[in-house]
């Protein structure tokens, strides 16, 4: 969390300075492994948004972070350009030249990301290269959230990504009013990543 | 989000003044409905542990913030503390006077929490019944917070509440370097929430 929120306030504070030079950036610290290691929320999609929400009203910042997740749920990640960046040592801190695998998230959570990238590579959740994939991915959501502030200074923002939630589940299955339709529930999340392929199994 | 991070930020603000004074807590907006309706982290969560780091170092912050997800995923929320202010008609906003039931969620998110809340009142997702359990939780959530920092600042804070992660599952499946054993994941969350009674069935 602190990655993103530092990175993208940092170059306000640097651009723009005043209030941005007011904002104590360590106060991101807490979203680091989803929670203070809870692997809930991914950090980077946590700090990211923070700072989308510090320079933005809330109809742009709804619009910015919905987006950002929807990319960030549907995008290969670490990208091609962060590995090429670690190839040149061009990251400030650059810890490692190697490629490391991507893979796609299908959801928020630090938990789903990190298993799933731990299976795509073969890495262990605990090794450097595994740290370092999450590093590289701190850098491509920090950049992708400053590309839709941009956009969005811009007026050239448009949304591309939808949410997970699989149509034929959130037709009754979303938030709303009618309890027996279904309506017990809320959320935008791939519904089978924890409920299987078929939830009503048994029901 | 909002609703704790503003709730602490402006009692600091009130008692302390600077620099509690300078930070806009509108930049906590982003976390509504588990991230912009995600259903992802709980808000009262993200907003209330924001609001712990902004005034708390590294280390106390990690410590405050793992008691307070601990209690909260372990506790029967709203509190009767809760139900008997919204009773007395003791909120600023006093939308709803009646009791509502309360639920333990096991888990960080906001889609897990609303759907146990559901279940257990008989009330939809999108009724004012369910709005106002947020509320009353997000009350009780900033008033946790607040109770740890007390604790914290008066060097009486001990943690009660540990993850929810079952030992027999952590066992193999957690943070660490050996790949083959199953460290190829992390996280504190309880695990058969997702993954069933039984994960290893079939495999």
């Amino acid at each position: 969390m602190y990655a993103t929120f530092n990175a993208v306030v940092t170059a306000l504070r640097d651009k723009v300075g005043s209030p941005y030079d007011t904002i104590p950036t360590e106060m991101a610290y807490y979203g680091e492994g989803g929670m203070e290691g809870w692997s809930s929320l991914c950090g980077t999609l946590n700090g990211s948004s923070l700072a989308i929400n510090l320079c933005s009203d809330k109809a742009t910042t709804s619009a910015l972070v919905n987006e950002l997740i929807g990319w960030y749920t549907q995008t290969a990640l670490p990208s091609d350009t962060a590995n090429q960046f670690a190839a040149q040592s061009e990251y400030l801190d650059n810890k490692m030249t190697k490629k490391l695998a991507s893979s796609v998230s299908d959801s928020t959570l630090c938990h789903v990301s990190v298993t799933k990238c731990c299976l795509a590579s073969g890495y262990a959740s605990g090794s450097p290269e595994r740290a370092e994939r999450c590093a590289r991915l701190a850098g491509d959501v920090a950049s992708k959230a400053v590309e839709l502030l941009t956009a969005s200074a811009n007026g050239t923002f448009k949304a591309v990504y939808g949410p997970l939630a699989e149509a034929s589940c959130t037709s009754c299955h979303t938030i709303g009013k009618d309890y027996k339709a279904g309506n017990f529930t809320r959320g935008k999340g791939d519904c089978t990543e924890c409920h299987g392929d078929n939830p009503h199994a048994g029901s």
